[in-house]
């Protein structure tokens, strides 16, 4: 039995995983559990899966779950720190980190820091702080093992190869909802319609992400820094269908293909149980019933975002924190109907056009350009819209 | 630098090896060649290659290449014992076995019991002896690695997996040149239609076996003794585009599939250099051009042998030996034009439902079974067409 503590517990990534742990039964034991605000859901966790250690966003959300649970045998932090603490709390084998944005990041690092195994789904993390998170596992042995379908698919399909033999990785994207709408349309597009994605169900951030393509564009940074691919090396191909997550083109001619249904569930199991695989009662793949399987390349007039990720993977240091930064300000701009959904690019690209490079080397230096980069964008939001 | 003996060297395999050979420069050095009747391809082959024996079908052609080398030290041999002996010849490391049919089964079993690296695309050998096959190679500790692009894919997702995990295997089949044509007018299709494949520039037999699906039968059988699965395990679907080779679905839900542009080329290399790859100078697979790869179920009105190979992967023993017989004499018959495209199938059941199973454990038992068939074969062609 593996000691377990999941990150974000209250989101798409984390009831997936304690659905996985409830129906994997012996396997996994939840030690720690980390919410943002729903207070109410975690306090079902709580009651279900009795872990040791639970936080909360804010001291007054602790509180109120200290007040209900003061029964029960369970520390409850909040905060920052109060993630961190569950990160890296003394009996975790595991960390599932799937909290969100730049937020995700110390967690994460706590998690690494501590030589553990982290099931990585906050992609943030890597995007803003690849380096940091490298040197540092490098240091502590923690092993990284991702979350997010296309990674989980390369990193299978990478396995036993060599590095020397991978020539180019694809990773896959479904489009999102707006792939054959016209582009005059789109400007107009509602929160509604950019939260109707069409093959996968997830948390609004990383679904509106996949209605820019700025997803894929964070996911090429984060397979960037897992794998250690040079930006030459790193594709993407509009798939509709979802089925094929990634492929792996070798130097002698041969491409491996990681393929599934499009369950989060499949990729989670993975991280949780590698090297082993667990059976799963998930749908099996019937190729004969899609029929047929699409790929497309991607139009970046479309998806401008794609453009900017592809200059980020080139100029690294402080310019993925930056993209990422003004990207998180902009999605929560347009999910709180601020801005449309045409002017996350818009906001985006003109704060990221004006960024100055600096070395981003440190984690306070990482903090710095965030903050300032969301003040910018935050401004133009203001002055704008 | 390795010894290489190419078994079939005038053929489809063959020749691309040559050309592989060649483009490889210092890599592979060939020592013997083993042809059929193609005296003149086999002389350019010696004064291109400068093996050290050679290997004719008959004493006369033999004599003849022999007339023509005579300035140059090269053992030119013949017949069965021939092959067999280009096959273990000394200074041999690995050997592609590439005769059709099961000619190729004596010499594919010289290499093995001599302990080398086997590239096998003589499918008709494992078909009808991969027991006696298997046991060889576990006791010489030959290692045979496919050469069919099917297996060859199945082996590359194989890799990294533990047999445990393995729940099921699919092997694509194109569908061949038939697979949309009503099923009235097959029944007429001429020679030169039946080889006008749409996707594989491949030898006769293989071709005219891709047109009934009998070489999707045959590779059943073949996946069965290559990689120790059951018949409950193996499947086949049809997809045109030949582009996934073959699809491995892990117990987790995870599919893994290996793809590349249809040239033999990528997996004869792939089995010459194993365990390493070697850059191609092959096109890449550009799959935003390919645009749709399409799957369907296998039709078995319209692909009938493909129950009859169904059930040799079942009943086992001689089964396979019999169906792979009355197969060969079918469409060497339909080659030469004496019985139509759909007799084949007519030959191939009626025979096969008369056989009665027997052991086969032995090759002289083979060797019988396969003689009694082709006979009873042969007699019902006569009689009927």
């Amino acid at each position: 039995m593996k000691n377990i503590a999941i990150l974000g517990s209250t989101g798409s990534i984390g009831t997936n995983t304690l659905e996985l742990v409830e129906a994997l039964g012996d396997t996994f034991n939840v030690v720690g559990l980390a919410a943002g605000e729903n207070t109410s859901l975690l306090l079902r966790q709580v009651e279900k899966f009795r872990p040791e250690i639970v936080s909360l966003k804010t001291k007054e959300a602790a509180a109120k779950l200290k007040e209900r649970l003061k029964n029960r045998k369970v520390r409850v932090v909040y905060g920052s720190e109060g993630a961190e603490e569950v990160a890296c709390f003394e009996r975790n084998d595991i960390v599932v980190s799937a909290i969100t944005g730049i937020e995700g990041l110390r967690p994460t690092l706590a998690a690494v820091r501590a030589g553990l195994r982290v099931a990585l789904a906050s992609k943030e993390s890597l995007v803003v702080a690849g380096a940091i998170l490298q040197a540092e596992a490098e240091a502590s042995g923690a092993e990284v093992i991702p979350v997010d379908s296309e990674h989980s698919g390369i990193f299978q399909c990478l396995a036993k190869e060599k590095r020397e033999n991978v020539k180019k990785v694809t990773l896959t994207a479904s489009g999102g909802p707006f792939f054959q709408t016209p582009l005059s349309e789109i400007k107009g597009k509602s929160v509604e319609e950019a939260l109707d994605h069409p093959r996968w169900k997830m948390g609004k951030k990383v679904t509106v992400d996949s209605a820019t393509l700025m997803n894929k564009g964070l996911e090429l940074v984060e397979a960037r820094w897992l794998f250690g691919l040079r930006p030459s090396e790193l594709a993407i191909l509009i798939h509709p269908q979802s089925i094929v997550h990634s492929l792996v083109e070798l130097r002698d001619g041969s491409t491996l293909a990681q393929l599934s249904p499009t369950d989060m569930k499949i990729p989670i199991q993975y991280a949780l149980t590698y090297p082993k695989r667990v059976s799963s009662r998930l749908p099996e793949l019937d190729l004969a019933r899609v029929r047929s399987l699409e790929f497309y390349p991607v139009d970046e007039k479309r998806f401008p975002l794609i453009r900017l990720a592809r200059l980020a993977l080139e100029k690294e240091k402080s310019f993925p924190v930056a993209l990422n930064a003004a990207n998180e300000v902009a999605v929560e701009a347009f999910l709180n109907r601020r801005i449309g959904f045409s002017a996350i690019v818009e906001v985006v690209s003109e704060v990221v056009g004006l960024h100055r490079l600096s070395e981003a080397a440190s984690l306070e230096e990482v903090f710095a350009i965030d903050r300032e980069t969301r003040e910018q964008a935050a401004t133009l939001i203001k002055r704008r819209f």
